[in-house]
């Protein structure tokens, strides 16, 4: 009998779930509002109860359903299902893989959202050719999730992996951590975003202007369009945005030297206009040489799906 | 019949070569010089005899020596037995391991001298009771070496855990990699040195200038010698050097969240008068808290030998 797996993406605003198959492919997807101001047994609950509508719609024979995942943001004890803190939903101690246990009667296991992601990319998205990776979201901060022999690597009790807190920059920009300096600070769409705003104030003149219409109206994209609009302002905060991001990027090649980093994210939406000054700025300085051991700089492909699929293929390693 | 392994720390000016014992003690010890602008097969010649040597002088029968480890500087294929190359004794492709088995007729094996001294203080060391470590050593350079679940993680072709390599100062002092603000360029002995002299250029009434008699006579000590007789020049490189330490060691521990840091290298002759603010300065900084998952920051205490035993623990670690 055929063995599948549940994957849920707990977020701020939804709960994405699928269920994923021994391949990697998603039968059935949904989502659901997460309600995040309720007690968490609601929302375990519901999560429960959109595993079940969606082993139903998969037409899933009993006992096909052999674990379930879970990604969430925060802090996570994954050895104890537990989820130690989360800003985003404002949880402590909460006790996650167990409430939706109860409900399934099948083993739930979980990991951080940045981590399930890395794992979703290895196993069926742009990582899959590769025995090691590190993964980078670059969005509202720089998350990360690290695979080392096909394998998620999460440190003692899951608090490693935190690579968008390493300073690349003593005294730098504020973060929100705390540190001055950190690679999230400056190669998140928020630093990205920061350093846009600061060059129009700079640039009365420049075409970003027009592009975002106000200081409120930027984004991700603004600097990058900006460039293309042929505007030196824009193209001068591109080139720095990439020359922050390729510096932490060698950072964590020349620590782990993997077979590949992948990059998810909005920022990421801008492609080979991204990802070619950045192979050009990181490949002279890897150790030993690029060509000794080289190491692929690709996009994520998965999209909003990584983290059902990451969250499903840990509950399938989990389960073998 | 109890097994040994023949543990071999190539350096420069010496190779020096252990017998240790499945508990880690070492035997019998000693070392010869390397000759290091001879051919590489005299030299190969020359360890195995030393092997040999430690064999006979440890009683070892027949059959008692189980394997051999080398660590080498240098970028090493450690999958392929092959000192990639070394600047230190200006080797290029060196099959060192086939020409020592040669000799031998057991199996050997090969690491980077930074990893080979991490095995060591994990094996029998500072690290022993840890299951996860990151090891640095404070030398001329910064070189590093990262134990995960027991073993060491050495990267693609064992091209990654450089970690003296990640800039932590976009755009700063300038290293011998090529780069920009290199955590070795700031935490080295070489660093300390820079800034010490940097110090008392600046400030002709500091007490270092009579420690250290000249610019040329400064030290790694003299920083910290300076700051024991009251100097405020001294006492602040002593904080700059400190504060850069930790900016890097946060990096690493947010990264790997290791259950120790392990310093090694002369500057932790200092021992607390280092450790003791270098964990003030890292520990606000742990993701999630430092009582959540604890970090030790020790220093080394194999001094010489944790080459030649992490070695020999490579070679154990084959073995089995």
């Amino acid at each position: 009998m055929k063995k599948y797996y549940a994957g849920l993406d707990l977020g701020g605003t939804f709960v994405k779930g699928g269920i994923v198959d021994e391949e990697g492919k998603i039968l059935v997807k949904d989502k659901i509002p997460t309600g995040r101001e309720r007690p968490y047994t609601e929302i375990a609950a519901d999560m429960a109860r959109l595993v079940k509508d969606l082993a139903v719609r998969a037409d899933l024979a009993e006992g096909q359903l052999a674990g379930v995942g879970i990604g969430s943001p925060g802090l996570i004890d994954a050895e104890n299902g537990v989820i130690v803190y989360s800003n985003n939903i404002r949880w402590e101690n909460v006790p996650l893989c167990g409430a939706v246990r109860e409900q399934l009667g099948v083993p739930v296991c979980i990991t951080n959202d940045a981590n399930a992601a890395a794992l979703g990319e290895h196993f069926c998205g742009a990582g899959k050719k590769f025995g090691s990776m590190v993964f980078i979201t670059l969005g509202t901060g720089v998350g990360g999730g690290i695979i080392l022999d096909g394998k998620l690597f999460e440190g003692n009790r899951s608090a490693g992996a935190e690579i968008g807190h390493m300073v690349i920059e003593r005294g730098g920009w504020q973060c929100t951590c705390g540190r001055r300096g950190c690679f999230e600070a400056y190669a998140s769409a928020t630093g990205l975003i920061r350093r846009t705003r600061e060059s129009m104030e700079a640039h009365k003149e420049s075409a970003m202007w027009k592009i975002a219409g106000s200081l409120e109206g930027v984004d991700g994209r603004t600097a990058f369009d900006g460039m293309r609009a042929g505007d030196a302002a824009a193209k001068q905060v591109v080139e720095e945005y990439i020359s922050c991001l390729a510096e932490g990027v060698t950072n964590l090649v020349n620590i782990f030297r993997p077979e590949a980093v992948v990059l998810g994210g909005g920022v990421c939406a801008e492609g080979e206009t991204l990802l070619a000054p950045l192979r050009a700025a990181v490949e002279p300085h890897l150790f030993g040489g690029a060509e000794y051991a080289p190491v692929a700089i690709v996009a994520a492909s998965l999209g909003n799906d990584a983290g059902l699929c990451g969250a499903a293929r840990l509950a399938m390693q989990r389960a073998r």
